[in-house]
C-alpha cells in the first residue's frame, strides 16, 4: 500500500477527519506531564492557571487567526454544530419574529428543521430542485428584511459543495452561518457575520467542542428563561467556563491553531486547500466524463470532492481497491452515494497527490 | 517532592481528576495509529467500524460494571451534568406536573434552579441550614406521590457529603440522580433509578461525555419539538450516534472501564475508595481536631475528604507546604474554602498514603 509514514493511512473522512501529524505527537509526548505540571491536561481543573493559559491562548490564537475582533465573543461549547440549529434561533430570534434559510443540503434543512419547531422561519432560497448541486445566486434570494437573521451554511460536506463569498443579507439583518466543515480553511470576514459556529472535528481539532462566534450587540437578545448550557449571554460572560468545559478537545484545537499560524494563517491555509482541491478536480476535469463531479463547477468545494463513477460496479471496485491501497473515508455519504474525497486543513497534500495519481490510474485501467 | 513516578504529581483535583497512568499510556501508544487502523481514534469517522466497536464495547462494559439491564438505554452526551439539570425535566416532567428535589449543596441547587425555568418543582428536604454538612434522612424527605421524580445528588463534591444508601420515592415515582461524583466509585442499584446521570470527569474519564442511563419506558415520557439534541427518546434511538458524539472523550472512558474491569469491578473499587478515605478521616479524627471535617461522619463522602485547619493562615500554610512537596489540587471549593483532598478512582492509593503522612507530619510540626 502507499501509506504515509508509520503505517498511517491516506485519511479522507469526512470528520472526525485527519489532523497533523506534528499535533498528535505533541499531544503523545505531552501526555503524562503537560509542560511541567506532572499530569496530563486531561487531568487537570479547568480552573488551573494551566488549563486558563490553555484556554486563553486558543482563543486568542483563534481571534487573530480569523481576524475576530473585539465586537465578537468566542465560545467553546459542546454538543455540536446540530444544538446549534436549536441554540441559534433560542437566543437571536425573538418571540414573533422570523428567520431566513437558505438551503443548500442536508445540513441547512436539519437547521431550519430545529428553528421551525420553536418559532416562525423563511426560506430564502433552495438548490434541492437540482439535487444541491450548487448554491444560490445573491440574485436568486428572497431576503426578509426584518428577519432576525439570515442563516446559511458555508460548505456542504454531502454534496461537496461551498459559497465563494458570503450572502449579503439585507441592511440590519445579521448573517448566521454553519461554517462547520470550512471554518479555519480560508480567511473568513467575521465582522460581517452576527453568528459563526463550526464544529471542531473537521478543520480543527477533535470532535467533542463547537466554536461559537457571536457578535456582542447580539447577546441582548437573549431571552430569561434559557437552560444555562443554552444561553449565549451567560456563557459568553463565563469565557465557556460556565462548568467544565471539554478541556482536552480545546487543548487540541489549540495546537492546531498553532500549526496553522506556524505554517502561515489562512491565506496559505487556503492556498493549500486550493491546491488539494485543484489536483482532484483536475483528474474529474480530464477523465472524460469517467469521474463526474457532483457539484457544477462554479460552487466546487475545496473541503469535500463528490463525484460519480460510470456505474455502480465501478464506484465498488474504486473504493475497495482504493481501501487495499490505503486509501481511507472514500466512501460518499449515504444519501447520496458515490465517492467523497475530504481534503480539510489536516489532510496532507501527499496524501492527495497519492489519490489523485490513484484516480488517474484506476481510469487508464477501467475506463 | 515526593512526587509520584515519572514527574507526576500526586493530583488531589476535583475534577478533571487524575486517571490511571496505565490508561494514559495506552492513550500515549495508541495517539497515531489505533489497533491497525493507520490513524488516531481523533481522526476516525463515528460511522467506522473501528469506532463503533469502541462505543459499542464501552456500553457493554458500563452495562456489565455497573448492572445495567436492558430496561435502561445508555446514551453517551455532551454538555457536562449541567445541562442535564435542564434536559432531564424537559424529558420526564409532563406539562403541569411538578418534580421533587432533595438539595444537599450547589449541584443540587444548580439542577433545581434549571428545572425551575420551565415548570413546577418542590424541595422535599435541604440540609441548608447546617451548611450542608449532611445528607437527609428518609424520614426527612417530604415526598410528593405523585410527582415526575425525585431527584437527589448522590455525592456532593463542595461539602464532601455522600448518600451511603439512595433516598426511597414513593411507589411510582421514578428516582433520578446526579451521580456524577460517585458513579463507578461503588456499585450502584441502577434498577432502582428511572434516571441516572454523570459527566466523566471524576471517576471515569475526561471532560467532555457525560453518561446518562435511562429507564426506557420513561422514554415515553419525552414530548414532541424538543432541541434534537436534547431529546432522550431520538438519542436512545440512535444509540448516541445521532451527530458526532465526543469520540476521543469515549474511548478514554472505554479504557478506564477496562481497567476498573481488570482491577476486579466496582466491589474492589468501592475497597479502594473506602480503605482511601479511611486514611483522610483517620488523620483527621486522630488530630485533636487540628483537622475539623466539614461533613458529619454519618454523611462523610468517600470520594471528596473536605476539612478546615485551626485557622486561615494555617491553611494557607498547609496549601502552599503541600503544593511544594507535590500535592495538586486541594484547595477547597471557593464557595466553602479550607482543604479539600478528592480521592476518586484515579487517584492512586500511594498519593493518598502520602497526603495523609503529610497532614500528620504538618499537624506535629504546627499543632
Amino acid at each position: 500500500m502507499s501509506a504515509t509514514t508509520a503505517g498511517r493511512v491516506h485519511n479522507f473522512g469526512a470528520g472526525p477527519a485527519a489532523l497533523p501529524v506534528t499535533v498528535l505527537e505533541r499531544v503523545q509526548s505531552e501526555m503524562l506531564d503537560y509542560a511541567g505540571t506532572g499530569m496530563s491536561v486531561m487531568e487537570m481543573s479547568h480552573r488551573s492557571a494551566a488549563f486558563e493559559g490553555i484556554i486563553q491562548r486558543t482563543e486568542a490564537d483563534l481571534r487573530s487567526l480569523a481576524g475576530i475582533g473585539i465586537e465578537h465573543s468566542v465560545l467553546f461549547l459542546q454538543g455540536g454544530a446540530s444544538l446549534q440549529f436549536a441554540v441559534a434561533p433560542a437566543n437571536l430570534r425573538a418571540a414573533g419574529a422570523s428567520a431566513d434559510y437558505v438551503l443548500t443540503g442536508h445540513w441547512s434543512k436539519a437547521a431550519l428543521a430545529e428553528a421551525r419547531k420553536t418559532g416562525s422561519t423563511r426560506i430564502a432560497a433552495s438548490t434541492e430542485a437540482t439535487g444541491f448541486d450548487r448554491v444560490p445566486g445573491q440574485a436568486e434570494l428572497d431576503l426578509d428584511p426584518r428577519a432576525a437573521y439570515l442563516h446559511f451554511t458555508s460548505n456542504n460536506t454531502i454534496y461537496g459543495t461551498q459559497w465563494s463569498t458570503c450572502p449579503e443579507p439585507p441592511p440590519g439583518v445579521p448573517l448566521a452561518c454553519d461554517a462547520s466543515s470550512d471554518l479555519l480553511s480560508r480567511p473568513t470576514d467575521v465582522a460581517r457575520h452576527g453568528l459563526v459556529y463550526a464544529g471542531a472535528q473537521k478543520n480543527m481539532g477533535p470532535a467533542g467542542v463547537t466554536v461559537v462566534v457571536v457578535r456582542n450587540d447580539l447577546l441582548e437578545r437573549t431571552p430569561g428563561g434559557l437552560p444555562a448550557l443554552l444561553d449565549y449571554r451567560l456563557l459568553a460572560g463565563s469565557r465557556s467556563l460556565y462548568n467544565t468545559p471539554p478541556t482536552f478537545a480545546i487543548y487540541v484545537v489549540g495546537l492546531v491553531l498553532q500549526w496553522l499560524i506556524g505554517q502561515g494563517g489562512l491565506a496559505e491555509a487556503a492556498r493549500r486547500g486550493e491546491a488539494k482541491a485543484a489536483l482532484l478536480y483536475g483528474v474529474i476535469d480530464a477523465s472524460g466524463r469517467f469521474y463526474r463531479g457532483h457539484a457544477r463547477p462554479d460552487s466546487r468545494s475545496r473541503m469535500n470532492v463528490t463525484f460519480r463513477l460510470p456505474s455502480g460496479s465501478l464506484e465498488e471496485a474504486f473504493l475497495a481497491e482504493a481501501q487495499a491501497e490505503g486509501f481511507s473515508g472514500l466512501k460518499g455519504h449515504r444519501s447520496v452515494g458515490g465517492v467523497r474525497a475530504s481534503i480539510y486543513n489536516g489532510c496532507p497534500l501527499d496524501s492527495v497527490r497519492a489519490l489523485a495519481a490513484f484516480m488517474g490510474e484506476f481510469r487508464r485501467r477501467r475506463g
